[in-house]
């Protein structure tokens, strides 16, 4: 391995890169790059050099500093308009893998245990900036009856306030739960009962306080390859090893999992709308998962993140209402049908684990607050949720329309599309000579938010990474969409090839 | 050691007691019936025999079985009124160190993790019987301004309410935090920027938070003995070696603390008014507590659970404010000022821990509902929390003066009070022929909830435990406690003695 330090940028130090090994250049100074600024040794505003300098420079082609500054803009840790130049972000993105890992270095020192610093570098959960095209999982805000909201927060308190004021229950407000169940069995086919049902300050908390009870230090978890990271790091905070198994057209390759990882406690799955590649599980992969689950005491959880927004084909029943073994979790939020900012989700346990999902609350943080809840059990019994959700399903099919046909139009034979049929987003599959880091940089730099399918690979620099940018396409009108999509078209066609 | 299988109670089976062993045959009895209930083998309504008949049966001493009968009741596993039998519970309680830990057999077969486990049988924490006199930490709900509140609630979301709704930071909700600060610095000199506050689902959340965070499976933590269980069990959670240090009248014994637990990563301490005890960390072995920190790089946390409620003396600085070293971990709740299903609370982190506490908040939920943080924010920036806070400490002190003259009346030659200065209960001191949790077994008999002092010794038989119990007087008129208190001292003299 031949390493040559090159010295340059003043307050960066040496960079060490490694001509001759099996990481590309460009993906190298990247990381050099993004661990300056996370140290700090690349301050907030600081300007970077011209492409052009740095590659003079440092003896590289320009389009390997163009490559990994596009990176660096993609995921927040500079920014830059074209011609403007490229400065150091002036606050660190929550947005981006391994953004949350800032200062390792500082942390140490700090005296975190080991899990802090676990949970701290664990990839943090991509939450792309709210606002622009095509930020995912954001819901169309402006169509939400906030008025309405106002009136049942309002009338919840100013009769029933004392009632509600005294000690809550850590599973949650009970009227809430049974809304939710009668709810998820009429819909989803959940088999459950009110009791089964425990709320959760968001999915997030779900799935990690049963991560947290079901999962030891060391063991083994199934996760879908590719995957999100928010589902991975609750896994993650709770010390599981994990075992990514690739998902093909039916979902989650079952054998493949078996092979990889025989002796795991739990697979955390997304059986509806496989995020991110929308893919919906086979009937017959569903059994041979329940099988496996049943046969080796495992468990499964399913992540029913946003089937909500399903737009064709018969309604889909859960991955739960199949399980005779009481081996499936089953987790849900309303962040995306109603707001982020609620924070409210909730998980469906076997009834085995209602009791010790109780006490493992209980040392959490003894239950979520009932102001929120109260609130929604209002808008879910006086039936606005169920209108609410028809109304969005509605705008997001039509949304969903717009883009499908901007991106058939804009992209002809150069990307296609893969929508599955439910879901606020879209995936667009690259050709191999258009990186989709690469793309989603030049698209950062015009304000377009698109998160490269590639992140989404555990295995961040393989070979067997997908390529391709998912579209949000929610919070936008069609006519927004269609602006950025032909952006983006244009960024995709000016791109250097090779 | 003598064992004797007793052949007894048809649904019960053989129950072993030890006739010649170090521990009372009361409590032994106690134990077993305990168990019997949390097995399931004592079903729900389930009526047990006569004290006079199962004495007779296993040839116990009728005192002996009352014993057992009243601890039981006591903690709220069987029910009864003198005369009209003893029921198993319909459901088990809350209020119950060790409720939480119903069917061991049954978890362990249903695939719980070892840290899962841990979690469901760590005591659970008290929480006592809403309503009753004389149960802890309850505030009175009858003053609140509950009608105020629904207006917050409503005007936030009516006009504010899309731009509250977008995706919220895991921190909490930024003017709420900058309130908050603002608060600390003013009322309890915590020397904090507005970043290093923390919003949390409660004080839980917090304790639970920064114990994952901070602690790693093994690592020793000392706690206050006596102390409060949900502050232990957060810490169990995350796998910590409780070091119990005794407390004495300046508060937690640093010397001991380093004698017994040399090693330790964190204390965890309740200096302005040490719970139960009441007591208020002296000056001196509050620096004596900063200099071991600084020395060992260990962490305290600094529980303020109920300063906000003091009503003699100097306003008392908060321990965090002596800190000079970045050791202290500031944590404080809502729930009693405010009303309990509020379930808001904050920590005060040291600059260094804010974002490794981001990192790690994003992963367990993701952050608190914006919903009650935006009214609580309008709450105190409105000036509404102040004069509530100041209606409260009257209210609460002419209660406390009252419940004092009542004890000092009812109890006089018998019994005597420690009340430190602050909070919302005080502690009758028994003497030693009469056990807190017998009298405490007879008060419940009639409705009353009295916490035993010694259930908060963590070596619940030891002959070091305290005696006394807990009177809290925050949820009732002076009328309703002085009747209390005299059916208390009733009870107390009607005890058969030795």
């Amino acid at each position: 391995m031949a390493r040559s330090a090159c010295p340059v940028l003043s307050s960066l130090g040496p960079v060490a890169l490694d001509r001759a090994g099996a990481e590309p250049l460009h993906r190298q100074l990247y990381r050099a790059l993004r661990q300056a600024v996370l140290d700090g040794r690349l301050r907030p505003g600081e300007r970077l050099p011209p492409s052009r300098t740095l590659a003079a420079d440092w003896g590289l082609s320009r389009n390997t500093v163009v490559t990994a500054y596009d990176t660096l803009l993609a995921e927040g840790y500079v920014t830059g308009q074209v011609g403007a130049g490229t400065f150091v972000a002036a606050s660190l993105p929550d947005a981006v893998p391994g953004g949350g890992a800032a200062r390792d270095e500082a942390r140490r020192g700090v005296g975190l245990s080991a899990r802090g610093r676990a949970l701290a570098e664990a990839p943090a959960i991509a939450r792309d900036r709210v606002g622009r095209p095509f930020a995912l999982g954001t819901p169309d805000l402006a169509v939400f009856p906030f008025a309405l909201w106002a009136q049942l927060l309002g009338r919840c308190w100013r009769h029933g306030g004392r009632a509600l004021a005294t000690e809550p229950d850590p599973l949650g407000y009970a009227p809430l739960r049974a809304e939710i169940a009668a709810y998820l069995r009429a819909v989803r086919a959940v088999r459950c009962e009110p009791e089964q049902v425990v709320i959760v300050s968001g999915a997030q908390q779900g799935l990690a306080l049963m991560a947290q009870l079901l999962l030891d230090p060391g063991d083994e978890a199934w996760v879908e390859e590719p995957g999100w990271p928010g589902n991975r790091a609750a896994l993650l905070g709770a010390g599981a090893r994990l075992v990514p198994v690739p998902v093909d057209g039916e979902g989650i390759d079952v054998a493949a999992g078996m092979a990889r990882g025989a002796g795991a406690r739990l697979a955390l799955v997304t059986p509806s709308h496989q995020f991110p590649l929308g893919v919906t599980m086979s009937l017959a992969r569903r059994l041979r998962l329940l099988d496996w689950a049943a046969a080796r005491d495992a468990w499964i959880v399913e992540d029913d993140y946003d089937s909500e927004f399903r737009y064709a084909g018969p309604p889909l029943a859960a991955l739960q209402g199949l399980d005779g073994a009481g081996r499936v979790i089953y987790v849900g939020s309303f962040s995306k049908v109603m707001f982020p900012a609620l924070r409210l989700g909730y998980v469906v346990v076997p009834p085995d684990l209602v009791e010790p999902v109780r006490a493992a609350r209980r040392h959490f943080d003894g239950g979520t607050s009932v102001v929120p809840q109260a609130a929604l059990h209002r808008f879910l019994a006086d039936g606005h949720f169920a209108s609410h959700l028809r109304a969005m399903r509605s705008l997001y099919a039509v949304k969903r329309t717009a883009i499908l046909a901007s991106v058939a139009d804009a992209f002809a034979g150069f990307a296609t599309t893969e929508a599955g049929e439910a879901g606020m987003h879209i995936l667009l599959r690259l050709p191999p000579d258009c990186p989709d880091h690469v793309l989603a940089g030049h698209a950062a730099r015009v304000g377009l938010t698109t998160p490269p399918l590639s992140t989404y690979y555990r295995a961040a620099d393989g070979g067997s990474a997908g390529n391709g940018l998912l579209l949000g396409f929610a919070a936008h009108d069609p006519a927004a969409l269609d602006r950025a999509v032909r952006d983006l078209a244009r960024l995709a066609a000016e791109m250097p090839k090779g």
